[in-house]
C-alpha cells in the first residue's frame, strides 16, 4: 500500500517511518515544517508538507494518491488543551475528512487505552481522553475502514514485537516501537478492519495477536 | 412538557428559567451548587443538582421523568480549553447520553453561528468552536430528536422578540433574552425537529422565524 503517515517527525511515527521503509508498503511522511521534510528525504523517504491546523483541502492534497493513512500525531505535553482541541481532535477529524475527499479508504488511528471508558480516564490528562474519545467516535461515524489502537502509558525503550491486544485492557505500558510495529502490521490484517481495541506489551507476537484480538 | 434546563444558572438559561415558567410547559432547573437550587426554588422553580463533569448516571437521574432537554450550559470566558473540552463537549455529550439512558426524546442545543463552518470560525476562541462543532456532530448522530440552534454574537441589552433564523447566515449578533425564546418556542414547533440553524437578530417574529427556517 501507498500510506500516508501523518506525525512522521513525532515519537511513534518515527518508528513507522523506518518500519514502512523495511515493508513491502511505501510510505509518504506529512510533516509541518521544510527542515523535517529535508531530513526525511536525505534518509530516502517522500515528505509532503502540510499542516493539521490547516484545512482539509491542504491535508487532502497531501493524502491524494495513497491507500492508507496512518495517524500517529499529537500535540504532545508540552502544549495546553487548546493545541489538544485543534490537533488532537479537529486535526485528526480533518485528515479523516480528506482521506474520504481523496478517496482513500483505510485508516489506522492511534488513539488511548481505554480512550472508550470515561470511568478509566485519567483526570490529570482527562482533556486529552476528551479530544481522543471524540476523534475515535468521529471516523467509526465515517465511511472509511478504520483500526483504532489504544495503546497504554508510552515507553521509549525498545520494542521486542509482543504485545497484549484487546477489546478492554487493564492499565499498562508499552514501547513507542511495539505501537508503531502494530500499527504497520494492521495495515492489511482483516481481522482490524473497522475495529478498535486496547494494547500494552505481552506475550503474543503482533502479528498473532492482531489475529486474535 | 416536563423540560431539565441544563445551565440554569448561565446567562441564557436565566431566561430560559423565566420563559419555561410562564409557559405551558414545566421547568425543573439543573445547576452545580445549592445556593443556586435554594434561589431557584425560592422563585417557585423545581431545582436539581448536577454536575456536567460528573458521570452520565448522575445526569441521567437530574433527566430521569423529563420530556425534553434544553442546553445553554457554557464553560464560560473565565476559564480555559481544559473546561471546553470537559463542559461544552464532554459535559454536552453526556447529557445527550442520559436523556438517551432515560428516555427523552427531545433535546434543544445552544451552540454558536457556523459551528458547522470552519472557515468562519474566529482564530481567537477556535478551541470552543471545536467544543461546539463536535457536541452538534454528536447530537445529530444520536437517536435524539435534535434542534441545534447557533445563535451569533450573545449581547445583555433587553430582546424585542424579532430573529433572523437559517441554515446560514452571515455574523450578526443577538440578545440572549432572544436566543432564549427562540430555545423554548422551538420545544413543540415541530419544523425545527432535527434541524440545525444560525441564529441573529432581526425582523421576524421568533414563531414565524421557526416556521420558516
Amino acid at each position: 500500500m501507498n500510506v500516508l503517515l501523518i506525525g512522521a517527525n513525532g515519537q511513534i511515527g518515527k518508528h513507522v517511518v523506518d518500519l514502512l521503509k523495511d515493508s513491502e508498503h511505501t510510505v509518504r511522511a506529512m510533516v509541518r515544517k521544510q527542515e523535517q521534510a529535508d531530513a526525511l528525504e536525505t534518509k530516502g523517504v517522500e515528505a509532503v508538507l502540510a499542516n493539521l491546523e490547516g484545512s482539509v483541502n491542504e491535508i487532502a492534497e497531501a493524502v491524494n494518491g495513497c491507500d492508507a493513512v496512518i495517524f500517529t500525531a499529537g500535540s504532545g505535553g508540552s502544549t495546553g488543551p487548546d493545541k489538544t482541541l485543534l490537533v488532537d481532535l479537529d486535526g485528526a477529524v480533518k485528515s479523516m475528512e480528506a482521506a474520504e475527499k481523496s478517496g482513500v479508504k483505510r485508516y489506522v488511528l492511534v488513539s488511548a487505552l481505554q480512550s472508550n471508558n470515561r470511568e478509566n480516564w485519567n483526570d490529570k490528562i482527562r482533556p486529552y481522553y476528551v479530544a481522543k474519545h471524540y476523534a475515535d467516535k468521529m471516523l467509526q461515524a465515517s465511511s472509511l475502514n478504520y483500526t483504532i489502537v489504544r495503546p497504554g502509558g508510552l515507553l521509549n525503550e525498545a520494542g521486542n514485537g509482543k504485545v497484549s491486544a484487546a477489546e478492554k485492557l487493564d492499565r499498562g505500558s508499552i514501547p513507542r516501537e511495539d505501537v508503531a510495529r502494530t500499527v504497520v502490521a494492521a495495515l492489511d490484517e482483516e481481522n482490524t478492519y473497522n475495529r478498535a481495541f486496547d494494547l500494552i506489551s505481552g506475550e503474543t507476537p503482533v502479528a498473532e495477536a492482531l489475529k486474535q484480538v
